[in-house]
Parts: C-alpha cells; structure tokens; sequence
C-alpha cells in the first residue's frame, strides 16, 4: 500500500480563510430583501393554562406584519428533535410538543411571536400581547415528578405519545447475564449514587432560522441545524406538506453544535415559517442568548447508581446501574440518552452479569436533550468513582484494576455490533506516563493546605447512532470535466472540520489534489438523504460513503484511461491528478476526463452507506491542585489519550479533544443552571454561567493513539464526543487522591468540596 | 398499458403561480447585501487598436470599486458560446475572444468595465475613461470579407483558432452520391439564391449576471445562461481554477433565451466575475436593452444558393446547397450553425445526390450565434421557395410534389442517426385542410389591388445536438421519505415548462401525485452535468434521464413493498402514490418509503443518458393579403401543424409552436437590424426594430401531430424550435400565390415587394 498523502495529516480547513477573514456566512448574518424580524414571546410561568390571549394591540402596531400563537398555527403534534425522524421501531418518537400549544410549561415555553419590520418593533409589539394564564401546580424534580401526587406536565389520553406519571417514552432495560446470582458470588462489593447538573452546550451561535415561504407554497429555510434532511421531515410533518416542498441548509456555516440542534434549532424553524406564511415574506428569528439559555436544549441532569462488584483478585463479576434523567418540559431525545447512557455504563468493562434500567422523567424545566457525549459522560461520572472505590478497597493501582478488566477485542458485550479494535491498553499507558502516574500519592506533606492529587478514568463511545437510532449517509460524487471533484454531503460542518475531512477522504481515494475537491454540504436541494452530524458520526459514515463512491468513480476512470492508453486496468493508477501508467505513458486526469466528456461519458456516482459501528476509546488523567482551606480545585495538568483509529487529520483530532476537555473541565468544576422556586434559570447568561475561560485552562495534552478499526474509512472511528466524557470522574478522582473527599454531585465547586472537607 | 395520468395532459405549469403574481425571481431581481453594480465601456467603431486607455479619473471617482480593461484582467482566450465545452472532435472550437483585447472588432466590442454603489456613478465614471483609439479598415459583408484585399479581422499566427481570409473553423462539407452526374440526368433543374437578414432574439430579459466571489476563491454566478454547466466549465477555463470551485444557477428564472445564451450570457459572467474579484464585493452586471442588441449574438445572416433537380414525374434526383453565414465579428457557433443548415437543408426530402458547401465568414459586426433554428430557417427559406418554383416549372400542385419527395421511416439520408418516425404527411394533409388549399389559385378576381394568396413550407429539425455537438444529461432522482419526489436537472427553464414537463415524466413513471414533484433545476452544485437546455433537447434528452431514474427507483420501490405486503414484484404497482397489489393488500408509497427509511433503505439514482437524435416534422400554410399599390404584405391565417411525438403538455407544446409562428412572422415580413456605413447599428431598441406585435397577428392554428418515435421519451420528440423553421417559406410562396413576385431576401418588406412588383 502507497502512502497517504492526504489521510492521516493535518492540512489546512477548507473554511479557514474564510473564518479568518471573518467573512463566512451563518445564519445571524443573512439578510433577504424585504426580510421581516421575528421574536418570540415566553411563558413567565413554569406551568399554567393560558385562558385568554389578545394580539389585537399588536396586531395594530404599525411595522407589525404578523401575529402567531396556538389559536392560529399548526395544531400537527412533533418533537423538536430529530428523534421523530430516525428513532426506529419497536421505540417509538415521542411528539408532544405543538409550535404553540395553550399549555405552558417551562419559564420560556413558547406563547406567541410576531413579525416586524424592525427588531425594535418586533420587541415593541411583544408587549403588546395580552395574556391571561392559569397558573397550574409544577414540579421540578424527577423524583418528585415520578410520584402519584405530582401534577400531570402533559394530559394523560394523548395518544399520540407514551406518558405514564410524567415518564414520556420507554423504560430502558439491558441485561447480560444473571446479576443478583453475580453479586452473590462476588468478595466485594461497592455502590455509589452520583449526580449531575444542568449543562448547557455553550455553542457560539444562538438558535437561528430565515424562512422564505414562497407564493406556491415552496419554501426554503435556513437555518443552524445539525441535520437538514430531518429536520426538512419534521417541517413536513408540522405543515402537513410534501418533503419535496422543502428545502433546509445552512448557509453553509454554524457556529457550533454539541447537539443542541439535532432536529430543529429549537423552534426557530417553524416559528420563522409560520411567520412567514402569515406575513408572505421572508423572516428571520434569532433567538438571544438569554432565550437560547432558558428554552433551548441543555444535558440531562442525572442521578446515576452503580453497583459493582468483584472477585478477590480484581475481576469483575456483577454491574448495576440505574439512571433517571430529568428530560424538562419535552422529551428532546430523554429515550435515547437514558439508553445511550446505560449501554456506555455496561461497555468499557468485560463483566458476564450486568444490568440496567433507566427512565426519562418530565418537569417543569427547560427541555434537556442531545449534547456531546449523550448521557455518556453521566454514566462514567458514577461508574469510574466507583471503580476507583473499588480499586481502594482490593489495595489495587487504578490502572491496573482498569487493564485487568477493560474490553479487548472479540470480547463478549452488551452491544448488538463486535468491538474489533481497541487502543484502550495504549491510551492508558501512554496517559499515565505523561502525567507522571507512578507520582501519585507521593505529591503531597502531611501539611500541605494546597494538595495535590492524580486521578484518571476510562471510558468508551460510538462512531454513528445505530443500533440507539437509524443511521446512514449518502453522498453525490462528481469529477468535472478538468478533473476536480464536487462532493454533495447533507451533513454540516458545525466547526469541526467536514468540510476539509470529506475532501481529504475524496482526494486520497481518488488520488487527486486536494484543492481540486470542492465539498457542499448541508443543503436538501444539493444532497441525497444523510442523518446529519452528531453521534461522531460524520467522519465515520460520511466518510464512508465518499470513499465509496469515489472508488467506483476512480474505477470507471482507470477503465477509460487504460484504454486510451492501450494499457491493462492493472496496470493504471491515479496520482496527484496524473494517469500513470505501467507502460510509461502518462496523462492529466483533466485530459482523460475532458477526453471522455467529448465523448459523452461522464463520471458521477452515489455512495450509499449503512454503517456498522465501531467504538473509540479513551484515558483521562488530570492532576489537580485542593486549596482545603477554600475548597476550591483548580485543574493543573489534564491529559486525554484517546484511540480515535486513524486520525484523518490529525490538527483536527487534537482540536476536538482540546474542545471536549475544556468542556468536561467546565462539567466537572464550574458550569451550571439552577433553578430558583418559580421554576426561574438562575444562570441565564454568561456573567452568571461559568464557562472556564482561557485562564481556566490547565496544561492540556492530547495524545492520539490509532487502533484502527476494519470497518472504519482508513480505518477511523468517532472523535466528536470523546473529549468530555472521562474529564470529570478523572478529576473527581484527582481530587479524592489530593483531600480524600468526593461531592458525589456535579459541578464540584468551591462550595460543595468545602462541606465535604468540613463532613470528613 | 394503462392510460397515462400525466404523460399527454396539459397540467398547470409549476411555474404558473409565481409568475402571475410577480413575484418569481430573475437574476435582476436579485440583490445581495454589499452587491456592486458594474458597466460596460463599449467601442464606437467597428475595428480599432487601443493605443492608450487611462482609467485614472474613473478610479478617483467616489463610490467607483474597481476598473478593468485588458490591462489587468484574464488573458486566457475564449469564446462566449458553448462550443468550446461542447463541440466534439474532430471538429474543434474557435477560442477568439479575451474579456477585453486591445483590438476591438465591432461598434459595440467591451473596452472597459466599472463596478461602482450605485448605476448612476458606474455610469459616471465610464465616461472618465479615457481610450485613445487607432482606426483600423473594417469590412462588413461577408463576401467581401473572404476577399484576399479584406482586413483580416483576427491577425494571423494566432495558434488557437484556425483563421484564413476571415473563415474560423472548419469548411463544412456534407456529401451524398454524385451531385455533378445527378443534375445531368435530371429533366428539370431550378436555382435561386437567397438571403436572410440579422434578426435579434429579442427575449424578455437581457443578459445578466450576478458574481460573489469569496476570499477563499470560491465563486458563485446567478446569470441568464441557458447552459449552466457548461458556463462553469468556460469560467474555470477563463479564470485558470478549478470547475469544482465554481458554482453557476439560475435564479432560478431566466426571461426567455431563443438561444442567445447558450455557453455565456454575452460576457456579464466574466466581467462579473473580474469586478467581484477586484472589488471583493459581489457584482451585478445587467445589460440595458440597447447592448444586448449591440452586444449579444443574433441570428447569422445568410446568402443560400440551391439548385433542385428533378426527373420529369416530380422525383428529386440532385440537390446542391451552398450557405454562407456572417458571424460578425467572434464565431458563436459560427461552425455548427453553417453545419445544420446544410444538414437541416439535406434532410427533408428524399435525394440520391446531394451535396453541401457551407463557411462561416467573420466581419466588423455584432456577433451572431444560436438562435432557435440554429441554421435551420435559413436554408428552409431558400430550399423551400426552389420546391415551389419548381412545382410550377412540372405543373404539379407544391403539397403533392412535397408528399412525393418527403422523407419516409427508414430512408438512407446524411445524418447519422436513422429516421424512426415520421408524421409528415399527416401534417401536410391536416394543415391543408385547415388552411383550405383547395382555395389556392381561386383567392383573386384579376383587377383586385389587394390580392391574397396561400402559400406552404416543410421541414423537419432534430431533438438534441448530437452530431453537431455532444450531447447527454444525468439527473438525480429521490424519493423523500414521505413518498414525495425530487429531481435535480441542470438543465434551465427558460419559461419553455422544463420543470413541469419533468415533473410529469417522473410522477407519470413513479406512479405518484405530480404535487409531490419538485424539481430543482441549473444549478451546477445541486444537478449532476447536464449540456443545458437548446437544440430542442431538454424535453427528449433530459426528459429520459428522468425516466430511467424512475424506473430504477420504481423497481427498487416495489421490490421492497412486494416484501412488506408477502406478494411477488410483479403483483405490485404504484398508483396515485399508493401501492396496490394483486392480493388485495394497499399501502401508501409514504408507508413504504418510510419504512424503508427506518431500517436504512434510501431510493435515490442518478439518470445517464446519451441520447439517440429523432426528427420532429413541420408544415406550415400561411394565407396572405398583398396590397400591390404600396408592397405591404399581410398574414391573415398562419397554420403549424408539427409531427412532435407524444405531446408531453399539448398546452406547453401550442405555446411553443405559437410563440414560433410568431417570430417566424417577424422573420419573413418586418424584423430586421442593419448597419451604417460605420458599422454601427440602425435599429438598437423595440421603438427601431420591429417585433411583431398582438395587432399584427393572424389568426394563429397550431395542429399537433403525433407519431411517437421510438427512442424519444414516451415517444416525444423535440418542439422548442420548429415553431419557426417553416414559417418564412410559406409567406413567401403565399405571396408569390397572391402577386407572383419573390424577393429573395428577408424580410418581406413593403418596400423589397413594391419594387419587385416594380421590377415585374
């Protein structure tokens, strides 16, 4: 096999001049003659009835052009996600939201919208709208929500979605095994129960839409959305019109993702379109940061039990979980996360008994749904505590407790595809060494008030959505007349790089330069069907499905040339936009290709991909810094070796892990909303909600490790979400090496590592 | 086989809503944020070197962005007309023209351009520009331009394009048996020669174009094209990139082409595109109404010579045609044009010696280049007055001695694809009788100053460009998830119902509602290449690449819904987007199709056709009224009856043929573009150059005629230029009928007929 010359380095972003230059588009940025401006009006009530609402004020308003709310938009039963897209039987979507309904019941549910000439008029008129609620009793805790008492969020015999005592959805259940026989076979045994909070994605680029509904009922929207094509079937299904009709991109770029628009941007979709239906122009709806906060997606909050026992000499015998996440008003992917949770809990660890069970659990809070990770971070939070309680109790090393029992390849698991690859031994190895793992426990003096600590955690994922959902890419691949490459993928590039990574997958399957490769993505019109991108599943999926139809394209080429070359196909190959030929004859791909242009033969194919899955795997490492006087943990060092398979682009790669650190820093320390008595966000706002800032930020060391995986594109697995999901249990960890404490809750603040310090 | 549901109807036009409110969008509708407007500087005289230009004080002018001249822009040579993508070895394209030279060849060739805020300020600084001016001889009648004194308009030694005496390109020469002996056996031999006059296309909507090109070098092009596709490629050849960086579409709306667009819309693409990059800014360059007459191809002017003759029973026995063309002052397909004449000419009648002689000759005027027809008119005028000639010469009534010596299915002729079908004698037979030619010859009392006539012409013409060019189209065809369609066609509307006539063939071959067709067209990032829409090729060439989709589709469809309902593939059939089996079991195609999707099946195909070629067929009769005190000539009833095929939309294809007649109208009696002894154009505006206007209209009877042909899809052949192929030769021998003079020479003036009259 030759070298690659594209797969496996870092070349430079396709988008990078662009986002350098500041001039790439999003959605805030667009503007359409004749554009009206919507802005939406939100419940102040975390549930109540609304028994009467006048929009004649502002209907009057002059520069006001529309007026919505439930009485006069589409009474058609969805769910924001694009879980009502691709969730495949026997689970089924659960629809139970409605653009507005005469319910609220979230501080920020949608109650009506206007359209103005002017954002100052738009806000103007939205205080003109008179609204007469009934407030309703509300509950914001998931216990709580589960009992017979707690008020009803949505009324029972709607039969159009599950709900049965606020629990939307199914309970999940995976076993392996006979558990309870295992616990009893086991010499010890540790159980934990861990909590975590509301996060919030924290994307750059609030939720943002353009409709245009044209005169004929066509419409185009744009919009930030992570999956175009689901996101084209969700507006079908609310307007009741063919998909056809329809046409969903982004303009190309986005300003992050993390999940929080998988499906539609929360509902600025259907509220542009609305708007401009009613008012027959185009309409932009931008929500603000603060809206983006209080009605847009954030993580489930968890509370997550293990149990794990094990054998004397350190194997593991028998797993335990259980899991409920607090999924808000309206069940954003509440099904699949609490199952993506469990399945990742029951993953990283050869054990023959195991069991979970898991529930989604409606309040009267935001909406939580996808974000990074996917319910992943929450269950290795809990898992990798206890396994390092456990490892404490054997009077083991973690680490070895860890190489002893973590997944090899062919191993027997939970998961319905084979674990064929697995860097696991090596990111631990190599993680260890960087953070200096034989210093641990020797860092401190009896005295110190400032105490340091090691601690590491593991941890696995996915590389696509199947088997949680359905999962599949295709791509148009053309080479035009002089030879260069247009790629058509619906999949978007949220910042993470597609773009430069479908192009890199094009030219070296082809064999030719990469700046000849043009790649489209994101855009109903240009593309065939892709899920889009989350799940780490672009590179993965897409990826394969590039390949796949440049193989068949570089074959029909190599068969044109080896005859014009009176050459064997054999004996004919592509190499930087040349035809090479065994013979010694040579030519341009842009002469053969413009050779059979004139001869009417042209070189365009589909790729279509349903993929396997594969799983990347991950080591953390942080060490960290206990002022026990305060208790405030400050992250010094934090390591992420992370077996990605092959890395494509490697700058890309350490950007991903980078980002996904910074994130599970903020997770583990710093970031949260909470909720006041009136069901109010606390933290609405980045003054008040902590992301860690550059000053934050530890020394941080991305380590790639490529195990690579034989159903992945040059062997490549998911890199997307890995980055966070083992940062909070290894500083959790950290810190319990430092002062010997754990919060056993998320954020582990100042506060609450205070009162642990003082318990103890 | 089961009645067609759409395939015959004459379904509303997809486009019918949004153009009768106003509100479709053109390209100069279109307005960017930021956007530029840019101007042309044009040359007052007909050949001239430029000594010296300063572009200073247009600079310094405020609100002026950017000048180009052929000092800083591409020197890459090109030609504005498709044929450098399209024309097929060995035949090869003339590549004549720069942006901007230091020649200028014609009143009216591009000096310079400007890109300025506003119009008016672009327009201030052109005349800022100071071009100081060598005049150099031009010549202005083809034949004197083949003379060896002639300047030579394009200097010689210029290896890109062949250039004797003012010939670019190939001498065309077509030949069958031996002419010379032919004509010594023949009874009876008539010659006339005949000339056409410069006729504009006059379409709703000038050339325009609107250029972005991004920092990164990416660039996208809305503009008027009519070939999309190949305007990209032009573009990458002019600007030395990559195609895959370069995006061109419609707007999707163009306002009518006729062919005046086929490769670049004149040069608004490129000087768009050398402003963008200039300025940085995107730019709009619309051509007012005067340089599209002055600027923009028209049809070629020609001198036809024919010599017919004949054995005494009326039998065709030696046909010889010689053309020559002025294609002014660039060959816009100079070479094809004098190609299809001569084929065009040669393959109407049934001949065993035949021989064509035809040269496109270069002079100091505005260019010609395609024009519905194509060639085609030009040498029916002629042919077609040398049948009736003769007819008179046998004694022989024209219709008769026509059906005589037509065409039949399966003659040997000079093209190179078979003649399948023909319905020509039909059309003779049906246009008779509507005309009422038993009338003719019985119309006049002899001392009636005002006399009338009838008059008849034949012809056939082709279905799409291959031989003269290459020829083929791929689309892509999805089936949405809801069982909706969408098709991807780079072939553009022109307002000829492309869109709607695709939607019918995939609803009529799917089995669906055709209001669940959307079909995206010209748009070279969302369609797989297609050569555009001319040559009366979109309906048969694209419209079989829509149809193999289908099918391809349709089978996979049914292959998966025969499993889902336990019943084989032949018991199952989609109607009326439901599928209906055999055993009683129904289901909609939305069930199906998602289904599908839920377990990973998507359908999705790309259509590859290289097309067949099949001959439409035309006769006209026209009924005339000739004042003999003042020349002028009337048309009281014009009849078209036309072997299509299967007339896809029988509404869409009488508009065609009516819009035909009636440029076919203006043809023969009053439009018209003559120059002045310095080159420069009389007749630049509407209020100069006289269109036929509603008064002028006859009474107008289009008859379709429909002998499907075999390789056409659903047996249609092509219909967009025959409407005017015919209609000049039948005023002409109309005229001759009514007062027994010809004029030779188009149009059929008051004054050429009072002369003639005169002369007689």
């Amino acid at each position: 096999m030759r070298d690659y010359k594209f797969v496996g380095k870092s070349v430079r972003r396709l988008d990078a001049v662009e986002k350098a230059m500041g001039v790439g588009t999003f959605t805030t940025d667009l503007y359409v003659p004749g554009m009206l401006f919507g802005k939406i009006l939100r419940s102040p009530y975390p549930h109540a009835k609304i028994k009467n609402i006048d929009t004649s004020k502002a209907e009057n308003l002059v520069g006001v052009e529309a007026v919505i709310c439930y009485k006069n938009t589409s009474r058609v039963r969805f769910n924001h996600s694009a879980t009502m897209t691709f969730t495949v039987p026997p689970m089924q979507a659960v629809l139970d939201e409605y653009i507005f309904d005469d319910v609220v019941r979230y501080v920020g549910d949608e109650v009506a919208a206007v359209a103005a000439t002017s954002e100052k008029i738009a806000s103007q008129a939205l205080e003109l709208i008179e609204v007469e609620y009934e407030q309703l009793p509300a509950v914001f805790d998931p216990i709580e929500a589960m009992s017979p008492e707690a008020p009803h969020i949505h009324t029972s015999g709607d039969s159009c979605f599950l709900c049965n005592k606020n629990i939307p959805g199914e309970h999940i259940h995976l076993a392996l095994g006979d558990v309870e026989q295992g616990f009893s076979e086991c010499d010890f045994i540790v159980q934990g129960t861990y909590k975590t909070q509301v996060q919030k994605q924290g994307q750059l680029e609030t939720q943002a839409a353009l409709a245009h509904v044209l005169k004929n009922g066509d419409m185009t929207i744009w919009s930030t959305t992570q999956t175009p094509h689901p996101t084209r079937q969700i507006l079908a299904h609310i307007f009741q019109m063919p998909e056809s009709k329809i046409r969903v991109l982004n303009p190309p770029y986005i300003g992050g993702g993390f999940g929080v628009r998988i499906g539609l941007s929360a509902k600025a979709e259907p509220i542009a379109v609305e708007l401009s239906m009613k008012s027959g122009k185009p309409v932009k709806v931008v929500y603000d940061r603060k809206e983006d906060f209080t009605s847009s997606d954030t993580r489930h909050p968890s509370i997550v039990t293990v149990k794990l026992g094990v054998k004397k000499d350190g194997t593991f015998h028998a797993l335990k979980m259980d899991g409920i996440l607090n999924t808000g008003a309206y069940c954003s992917f509440g099904t699949e996360t609490i199952g993506v949770l469990g399945a990742m809990g029951l993953s990283v660890y050869r054990c023959p008994n195991m069991l979970y069970d898991g529930n989604s659990v409606y309040t009267n809070t935001t909406p939580a749904g996808a974000f990074r990770g996917f319910g992943n971070p929450q269950a290795i939070f809990a898992l990798e505590q206890v396994v390092d309680t456990l490892a404490e109790k054997l009077d083991m090393d973690p680490a070895e407790l860890r190489l002893k029992n973590i997944i090899k390849s062919g191993d027997k698991w939970i998961l319905p595809y084979q674990c064929q690859s697995t860097g696991l031994v090596e990111c631990i190895e190599k993680g260890a060494k960087e953070i200096g793992w034989e210093r641990r426990g020797k860092l401190n003096k009896p005295d110190d008030k400032i105490r340091r600590g090691i601690g590491m955690a593991v941890g696995t994922h996915v590389s696509n959505a199947w088997p949680f959902c359905g999962d599949f890419s295709n791509v148009y691949l053309q080479v035009l007349t002089d030879g260069s490459l247009h790629v058509a993928s619906g999949a978007p590039d949220m910042g993470t790089g597609v773009k430069t990574m479908l192009a890199q997958f094009a030219a070296e399957t082809m064999g030719t330069k990469l700046e000849n490769v043009s790649v489209t993505i994101a855009d109903t019109q240009s593309t065939p069907f892709d899920i889009g991108s989350h799940a780490s599943r672009t590179c993965y999926v897409a990826g394969q499905a590039v390949i796949k139809a440049a193989m068949e394209v570089r074959k029909q080429v190599l068969e044109y040339a080896a005859k014009m070359l009176e050459a064997s196909i054999d004996s004919v190959d592509i190499v930087d936009s040349e035809i090479i030929c065994q013979n010694g004859k040579k030519m341009t791909l842009a002469q053969v290709v413009k050779h059979a242009h004139l001869h009417n033969v042209q070189f365009v194919e589909i790729g279509k991909v349903v993929p396997q899955n594969a799983p990347p795997w991950l080591a953390h490492f942080a060490e960290v810094e206990v002022d026990t006087e305060t208790g405030q943990a400050r992250v010094i060092k934090i390591v992420a070796a992370h077996d990605v398979g092959k890395a494509i682009n490697p700058m890309i790669v350490e950007g991903q892990l980078e980002g996904g650190l910074a994130q599970g820093i903020g997770f583990a320390l710093t970031e949260e909303i909470l909720y006041d008595s009136k069901g109010k966000q606390l933290h609405d706002a980045y003054h008040k909600y902590m992301l860690p800032t550059a000053e934050d930020m530890p020394i941080v060391k991305a380590i790639i490790v490529e195990a690579n995986d034989p159903t992945g594109p040059y062997g490549a697995k998911g890199v997307g979400e890995t980055g966070l999901v083992a940062t909070a249990p290894a500083i959790a960890n950290a810190i319990y090496d430092a002062v010997g404490i754990r919060t056993n809750v998320l954020p582990m603040t100042e506060e609450r590592i205070y009162r642990a310090l003082q318990a103890k």
